[in-house]
């Protein structure tokens, strides 16, 4: 599997990891010219996500080093292909997890191409003409405009960055659940205060919703109401507040990454109630079936988000002056940020400062 | 608790284990009189569910001895309260698995009382008097109205005595899925061909979908196209034919009690597919995130179906003449049916004749 095709003649600087270590270091590597379809995009900052942990130490055994990580993009176009008319040079710009899917199946067409089994990611993927993905841990990216979302211009750069992964990954499920702000006064629970869940708080808070966090860390019950807004806090490892609290939520959002079983949380849901998925555990979760059969209640899973709605969501958060709080770091400093992050020793995500001048922007 | 109060002045025959051992005896014991709200029914059948195998054996830890199973009843009504106009003495009815519920709540008020925190069951249960519940291993039932439902003159009463709860347990999620006859053409999995999984292929194929069993063992193939109209069949462990068949499917039904993972059944459904889960395994089951997160899938769980569901339900069997495949044993026959359910060798529920005179209705 070729890394580069013949037309990879642009010189760009990133960072990667190359071996299991993980250890980040400065890399020299090719990227394609810009196509008839592409956009340039001078990268300003990338968030880092877990995912990128899991890729630079090949947990998941699919890793094809090195890897040059970093799928929460913010940046400015440079370069406009020749078929693509709905971006120009100078405009804000964000690209998330999805570099490339078949643009020809059923999920395709309905703008789900986040579900394409053909999908191809940002990084550690397999581009259409064979090359292997480099993600936003570097100066530049060439990207097919398709998908290429639009930053408003009323939302910060920096604090946008992680808009693209961690703040698509809740809100896709919060829309398909019909809990936009066209919806509000439901109850909703979201287990997990970390780079998702501090999101997914605020969209529900933003939406209009009654919004519960659920977390087995008692520290975690201030900073969910008082620098988050949320309405009320469960403590899951205090049987009580849980018994207290069982069929009240009409719907919870799981952000959690570690193994842990559903069945507590599905207790906390009304009959009917819906809770979502989005953490992926090496491990499966256990499900216990009489919570779930006892309050027909629904389990889902969710990924990212399509392109149309990471773009609904831009223009959600642009309306409603969300973004993440975060933590700026250098280029210098992402080994550190990785290892800070393993400990979930960050509120709430980390950003890389790509161009290392944020204080000019 | 008592089991029974001052009103229990009815003397029944009936047939009960009193220990877990798990052996039935003749069993007599008291039922009340039948109050204004009540129906009396003389029971004809009483189907065998796995439940009552649980029930008998204290496999929960929650059986009250001496317990008198039985939640699939079918009968003559031969009393009516003052209060209840939609029976009268003659009418074909039929007991499921609810006894009594609150009345009040949201879900009592919108028909969905299955689902009422207060739920009562047949046997096994607490009714509002404080009296504990007897089912249908007796020669007759008294009811509280509400929860009856009519059994259509086109149906054989040993054959629809399993509807009860068999039935309902299945009927509920097609219809809940949009499934029934007025949306044919759909793609429906059944894993598990037994008391449950052979009717969701009747209910499949009356109403118009394409039909495929899943099951572990290579003999039900021929018995599920050639005897039950099924359409096509998986194998489940063999891994060709599970991966030849990835994201097929619209709906699975999951009737299998015995502890599984859900994740090879997720990747038969296509993305937005639905896995309702039936069976109660005494463990969790093991839920992989990745199948589910990647293909957006639900696992939404079901119990048995209302009362108005199963009267819907009734009544579209005698339309599409549905009952269930029997084998109808005596009453001193219950203990060799119970050890035979224990192995599974039955085609495809034992049904009891209590009244011992099949061949005269």
């Amino acid at each position: 599997m070729a890394q580069t095709t013949p037309n990879h003649t642009q010189t760009v600087s990133g960072w990667a990891a190359h071996d299991p270590s993980g250890k980040i270091t400065p890399y020299t590597f090719k990227r394609r010219e810009n196509g008839k379809n592409d956009v340039t995009i001078k990268i300003l900052y990338c968030g880092i996500c877990h995912t990128d942990l899991h890729h630079v130490k090949n947990d998941w055994g699919i890793t094809m080093y090195p890897v040059v990580p970093g799928h929460e993009i913010v940046g400015i176009i440079t370069k406009v292909g020749s078929k693509v008319t709905n971006f120009k040079v100078g405009d804000r710009a964000g690209v998330g997890c999805l570099a490339a899917t078949c643009l020809d199946c059923e999920y395709c067409r309905d703008s789900q191409e986040n579900y394409c089994d053909q999908v191809q990611f940002v990084y550690n993927g397999v581009f259409w003409d064979g090359s292997i993905t480099y993600g936003g841990y570097s100066e530049f990216l060439v990207a097919d405009h398709r998908y290429v979302v639009r930053v408003p211009e009323s939302l910060p750069m920096d604090a946008a960055a992680p808009l693209l992964c961690a703040g698509i990954t809740v809100f896709s499920p919060l829309k398909d659940n019909n809990l936009l702000d066209s919806s509000p006064g439901k109850r909703i629970g979201v287990v997990g205060l970390g780079g998702l869940g501090h999101i997914a708080v605020k969209f529900g808070k933003a939406f209009g919703h009654h919004v519960t966090v659920i977390s087995t860390s008692p520290s975690k019950e201030k900073e969910a109401k008082n620098r988050l807004g949320a309405d009320d806090f469960i403590l899951s490892t205090d049987a009580d507040q849980m018994q207290a609290k069982k069929r009240t939520l009409d719907f919870i959002l799981d952000t959690v990454a570690a193994h842990h079983s559903l069945g507590p949380t599905l207790e906390l849901l009304k009959v009917n109630g819906t809770l979502v998925v989005v953490g992926a555990p090496d491990k499966p979760v256990d499900l216990p079936s009489f919570p779930l059969i006892f309050g027909k209640r629904v389990v889902k899973g969710s990924m990212i988000g399509s392109i149309k709605e990471t773009q609904e969501m831009m223009d959600l958060c642009g309306k409603h002056n969300i973004s993440c709080d975060i933590e700026v770091v250098s280029t210098s400093e992402i080994n550190e940020a990785l290892h800070r992050l393993t400990k979930n020793d960050v509120k709430y995500r980390f950003v890389i400062d790509i161009a290392g001048k944020s204080s000019n922007l």
